[in-house]
């Protein structure tokens, strides 16, 4: 390959940071980017370097607040339920549904020995004072269906069962609009298990 | 969906600019990026922000030339032959292949009735300029094979042809490691015409 300018291989290597960005598509977005007019640049390059400042995580739940006041923590949601994530991102999904109304916890991570993630990281501290302090009934696990997500779960339900509280977890089954063709196995098992009267 | 912290929104909207990049992607990108590290970031931006200063193109040749002297202006480059292509970054692709040594010109587009590009934003002016000074003897059209590069390509012929110069065109085939079941009847049908002795 002839070797690109020092600025575009620069460039190239800070896409590939992005996730499931190769070199490929790294490149296709940097000569993208070439042709953009000054303007989006600059804003671009404005709004990446305003990431810092402008978006930070809540003290209290760890979702993301942006610069206001964390909307998740708003006391008109019900205190008496508790959900717990691995992500900020995965709150906006769920509050999408519009079936939950109780509060939040971003553990920030799964346990994962591979990555060198154990259970000190997960700040089960701020986790138990919380349940407390908000006289916490129910506790929703709503974790990746994942090795990580599984260990991460049984974890947490471990560590608060001696709390006395309802701890539940999202149902497995068959993703809606799915065909019975592209189930695998291990979700037809769970969802055969986990059948409900019709 | 819960509104994103505004910063956020930019950020996603902004990303979304990117070829092939939709709502989802741009999301996974955005809050990838809200993990990165501040100097990530930050040096980020700075090669965002650089692009319109470190990132020019050639005026003789339209290629990617950097801040230094356009690589493929070289005098040690073959002068008799001249290879159109469309973009920039598709000189470095044919260069990479080590089969091509001669000069190389670069459209800027291709002919889009749809996108508004005619005849008059290809600088067919500049290029029969550089034929003549260069006293080109063959012209590559190294043009995509869509509607819009055939139709490029047959103007261009057009155009040429009085300079009573040798016009090629790269070879339509099966492409390199391809098995017969995956190649299409288009494709096909052009092999065989184009068929060589073996």
């Amino acid at each position: 390959m002839h070797k690109y300018p020092r600025h575009l291989h620069q460039l190239i290597e800070q896409l590939k940071r992005l996730p499931g960005v190769g070199t490929k598509s790294a490149e296709r977005f940097a000569f993208h980017m070439i042709e953009w007019p000054q303007d989006y640049l600059h804003t671009f390059a404005m709004t990446v370097q305003g990431i810092p400042d402008k978006l930070k995580l809540c003290e209290e739940c760890g979702c993301l607040r942006g610069e206001e006041f964390c909307a998740f923590c708003r006391p008109t949601r019900q205190p008496e339920q508790l959900c717990i994530v691995a992500s900020p991102k995965d709150v906006f999904a769920l509050d999408a549904t519009g079936e939950f109304q109780g509060l939040y916890h971003v553990l920030g991570g799964l346990l994962s020995p591979l990555e060198g993630i154990g259970p000190e990281k997960l700040s089960l501290h701020k986790l138990k004072e919380r349940i407390a302090r908000f006289q916490i009934r129910e506790v929703v696990l709503a974790l990746d269906s994942t090795i990580e997500g599984d260990a991460t779960s049984l974890y947490l339900k471990q560590e608060l069962e001696p709390l006395g509280i309802h701890i539940s977890r999202l149902a497995f089954g068959m993703p809606m609009g799915s065909s019975f063709d592209y189930v695998d196995g291990g979700t037809l098992a769970r969802a055969l298990t986990a059948r409900s009267k019709f």
